[in-house]
């Protein structure tokens, strides 16, 4: 459709999630419009990412070089670990600054029906962390849908024997919710897991 | 919030049209697990544009060197042009099979509020493809909104005293539209613009 150079570059950006051929011609005419040097930051900085981000090799969160910022910072406590799917979920939880232990990142969710099973998920490497680190609470943090909830069900039934604390994060109204608008499962996951009010 | 090259790439992402903060992580992530050479694909091609798009000097279509693919087709009827705003614009009208003549981008449209005027368009190099090419029909197919529609009154104002044949593409409802669904404007565009029916 477009001279040879552009139409690869508006293919290649159509390869990416969620953007569809409409976006992808509008974000290449907009690089051809931009400044030369603001078009190479941005080469520059998917070269960057793929040369120099690695996984942490304790928890397989993302990493400059050796360990992630996390694994290297002695303050963190480290007899507790919060095991999340993907390094994006530690950036989430972080946030809420909650949290002062460590993070073991799966890559993944249990998903049968997509040939996802533990060997496809960092659990053997979870097991291993457990002989090597002092961990005594282990914080289920997978999404809380079908395949977040399978992953924590195997994982439960895999630690627990081994004498740790394993707990689920909540399931519940968000904050800010409304009753009202709230689906019969979340609900029921609230009502659930409600807790006796301080008072 | 991520480290280093990781957020750098985020960042960039982040200023593309259309890409939100969550888009711009989502594919720096897919960026980060794809294969080295399927992001290094991408890198180059925004390499790649920024070196080898031009400018066609006659049209101001895209162009790979010298001229664009249309302006060096002898095949296309030189007596017509087509003004559009945008070299999408030319795709679009491609599309349509309609037209077999050679075009002009004028790169935007008048808007006097954000300092297009004239001078900010390709109007003047307009001017001059009269005095060198043998054209005698010109089509007005910027998009019919406000800025559009100005700009089509002003190149018309300025070229029919030339004695050319100077049209614009019509407005109306859409094929496969809804009598019911369309806005009073497009409708009312399309009762003044209605034609004797062949039969």
């Amino acid at each position: 459709m477009f001279t040879g150079p552009l139409q690869a570059l508006v293919d290649e950006l159509g390869r990416l999630p969620g953007i569809g051929p409409k976006s992808a011609q509008r974000i290449a005419f907009h690089l051809l419009k931009v400044a030369p040097e603001d078009a190479m930051r941005l080469a520059e900085a998917i070269v960057d990412v793929k040369e120099r981000i690695t996984l942490c090799p304790r928890c397989f969160n993302v990493a400059e070089g050796d360990l992630c910022a996390i694994c290297s910072d002695d303050r963190r406590d480290g007899t507790m670990l919060c095991v999340v799917e993907d390094p994006r979920d530690i950036v989430a939880v972080e946030k809420t600054q909650e949290f002062r232990g460590r993070y073991h990142v799966l890559h993944g969710a249990l998903n049968p029906l997509e040939g996802v099973g533990p060997d496809q998920l960092r659990v053997k490497e979870l097991l291993g962390r457990l002989d090597d680190e002092a961990i005594t609470e282990i914080i289920l943090c997978t999404n809380p849908n079908l395949e977040g909830e399978a992953t924590a069900m195997y994982l439960a039934r895999l630690l627990k024997p081994l004498g740790l604390s394993v707990t689920r994060i909540a399931s519940g109204l968000p904050v800010g919710g409304d009753l009202e608008y709230a689906d019969e499962l979340t609900l029921g996951r609230a009502l659930e897991g409600r807790r006796e009010v301080d008072a």
